[in-house]
C-alpha cells in the first residue's frame, strides 16, 4: 500500500509509491529507457490495460475491445489505491496516512501517431469532456479532496508511454500549491473584493505584450512571473472558479485554444517535452467567486538545478514579453 | 538588467535574467550540449573568470594567476547584478524590482578531475570555508536578505561546467521555501518550545532505520517524507541556526559526513547528477532557537513531471529506509 507521509517542517505532503518501488539499480540513465516498442494503449491491446471507467465508443462495441476513440483506465502502476479505509497516523513527530486516491489514465486516441494537435477539434473536445466527466465522477468520494488532471508529453517532461494520454489523480488532501493558489486568491478578494485572475486578464487584455491568441472566451497568455521559458496559461476570459461546472457550449472552445497553444508550442520550440495541468477549483467549496480555473502549460526547456530547489525561486531566462511575441507570431 | 517579477496570485518570485537570455532556437536538445573542450575553470586559465573575489594560494603567487588551490570568482553570467539601487515598481497589478543581488563561483579544486569526493579533507574543508567567508561578507550588504550557497554536479543536474565547483546566490528577498521552512519551524517552536529540527534528530537517532551515517558532531538521514530517492539530509547534532556562525572546530566534521556521504551516493548510484543545497538562517534574525542549518542532497534520479508541478506534492518510489539501508551498507 502507498503512504502519504507529511515533512513536520513544511507541512509538505509526498507519496512513498510502494507499486512503483524502485531500487538502486533501477535507475538506469535516461539513454536507456526506449519508449518504443509494444504500445499498451494502442487500439487493439486493450486487454493490456486494466478494464475501462469510461469510453466514447462506436455503436454496439463492447468495453475493452475496439471500436473507441477514447477510454479512460486505471493506472496500472497506481502512486494511490482506490481501495480501502483513510487511515491517519502517527509515528513519533511524523504524520501519515495510507495511501488512498485514484489515478487514472485517459487514452486520447485509439491511434498511435495522433496527438492532441493533430487530432480533429471534436476528439479534443470529448478529451476535455472526458476530464470533466471523471473530476465530477470523483467528487463524490467523500474520502478524496482533489482532483488534478495532467499531462507528460515526452520523455524529458517524464511520459513513460509515447502514445498520447494525460492522467488523473485524485488525492485525499489538498495539496500545498493549490492550497497556496486558492489562499493568495482569496487574500485578495478580501483585500480588492475583485478575483486576481480576473485582474490579470483585464490588464493583459489591456497591454497586450504577453496575449498570445485568444477566442469568444478563453485567452491564452505567457505569465507575468513565468517560472519557465514559454509557460503558457489559458484562461476563461468570464469568472469560472472550476473546469467541470462550465456551460456545456464552453468546451468547444476550450479545446480550439488548447490545441492551438499547443501547436504554436510545437512550431516554435519544435515539438518540445512539456507538461500541463487544469487548476480548478478544490473540493469542497464549489462556487467560489475568488478562484478562476486555467490551464498551466509547462513546456521542458531548461533544467530545474540547485537554485530551484533551494529556494522555490525560479530563474527564467526568456522574458515572457519575447516569447508571446514567438508565440504570436507562429503560424 | 535582471528583473525580480512577483506572482500576483502565489506572492512567488522568479528572476527574469536578461544576461542569460534565450531565444527559441538556443533551447537544443539535450544531447548536443557538451561539456567537453575548454575549461575556464581549469588551473592556468584564471584570465578567463572575471577577478577572484577570495583565494587560498600559496604564499607569494599573485591573484590570478596559478597557485591555488581555492578561488571564488563573480559569475561570468549572473542571475543578478551587485552593482545599482534596488527599485521596487508596480506596474497595474503586478510587482517588480531590478535584479539586485550576488552570483558567485566557488572554484573548488584547481584540477579539472578531481570532486569532494576524491579532494583530501583539508580541501574540502576549504571549500565550507570560502562558503563561511562569502556568506559572513555577503550579510553584511544591507540590500541582501539571504544567501544560498548550492552545487550542480552533472548536466541532469543543471550543471554547465564539468569542472568542480559550487555557487553563490545573494538575494534581496528571502526566497519562499526557505521563508517556509523557517515559518513551519517558529511554529513548531511556538507550539512545543522546541527545535523542530532537534525533535527530528532525537527521533532518528532513536529509531535508526533512515541515518545514513554520523560523527561525533553531524548525521545524515534519509529524511521521513523524502520527495526524492536517496534525498539525504545533513544536519549539526545539537542546536546550529547558522552555518556560518559554527564553531571554527566543526567545519572539519562537516566536511568529513559531505564527503563520506557523496562517496556513498556516487558508489550506490553508480555517479548519479545530484544537488546540494545549505539551508541556513536568513537575514537579519540570527541565533534563532527555532531553526537549524543543514544540508539538503538530492540526487537527480527521476523526473519532476505534471503531477509535482501541479501540486508540489512528490511521487517518491524508493521508501527511504530502504534508501539509508543501501547507503549505510555502501562501503
Amino acid at each position: 500500500m502507498p503512504e502519504l507521509r507529511k515533512d513536520p517542517i513544511h507541512g509538505r505532503w509526498v507519496i512513498i509509491s510502494t507499486e512503483r518501488s524502485r531500487r538502486p539499480s533501477d535507475f538506469a540513465p535516461e539513454e536507456r529507457r526506449s519508449v518504443g516498442g509494444f504500445c499498451p494503449l494502442c487500439e487493439g491491446n486493450e486487454d493490456r490495460t486494466p478494464p475501462e471507467i469510461v469510453a466514447f465508443r462506436d455503436n454496439g462495441t463492447l468495453p475493452n475491445t475496439p471500436g473507441w476513440s477514447l477510454r479512460v483506465v486505471p493506472n496500472k502502476f497506481p502512486a494511490l489505491r482506490i481501495e480501502g479505509e483513510l487511515d491517519r497516523e502517527g509515528e513519533g513527530i511524523y504524520d501519515k496516512m495510507n495511501g488512498i486516491g485514484a489515478h487514472e489514465v485517459v487514452i486520447e486516441t485509439p491511434r498511435h501517431e495522433e496527438t492532441l494537435i493533430t487530432l480533429p477539434l471534436r476528439d479534443v473536445k470529448n478529451v476535455l469532456l472526458a476530464y470533466r466527466e471523471r473530476i465530477i465522477d470523483l467528487r463524490r468520494d467523500p474520502r478524496l479532496r482533489y482532483v488534478l488532471v495532467f499531462k507528460n508529453h515526452g520523455v524529458a517532461a517524464g511520459a513513460s508511454l509515447e502514445h498520447s494520454h494525460s492522467q488523473i489523480i485524485a488525492l485525499p488532501i489538498v495539496p500545498k500549491r493549490v492550497s497556496e493558489e486558492i489562499e493568495g486568491a482569496k487574500t485578495y478578494y478580501n483585500y480588492k473584493d475583485r478575483c486576481v485572475f480576473c485582474d490579470i486578464i483585464r490588464q493583459e487584455l489591456q497591454q497586450r505584450t504577453r496575449v498570445i491568441i485568444e477566442n469568444e472566451s478563453f485567452l491564452s497568455i505567457a505569465p507575468f512571473a513565468s517560472r519557465f521559458p514559454f509557460e503558457t496559461w489559458i484562461l476563461p476570459k468570464t469568472h469560472h472558479p472550476s473546469f467541470e461546472h462550465m456551460d456545456p457550449s464552453h468546451y468547444e472552445r476550450a479545446a480550439q485554444i488548447l490545441a492551438e497553444t499547443l501547436r504554436r508550442i510545437y512550431q516554435v520550440l519544435t515539438d518540445p517535452p512539456y507538461n500541463y495541468v487544469i487548476h480548478t477549483s478544490s473540493f469542497p467549496e464549489v462556487d467560489m467567486n475568488y478562484y478562476h480555473w486555467h490551464f498551466e502549460i509547462m513546456p521542458k526547456l531548461t533544467k530545474v538545478a540547485g537554485f530551484e530547489w533551494g529556494t522555490g525561486f525560479y530563474i527564467n531566462p526568456t522574458p515572457p514579453e519575447e516569447a508571446a511575441e514567438y508565440m504570436r507570431e507562429a503560424k
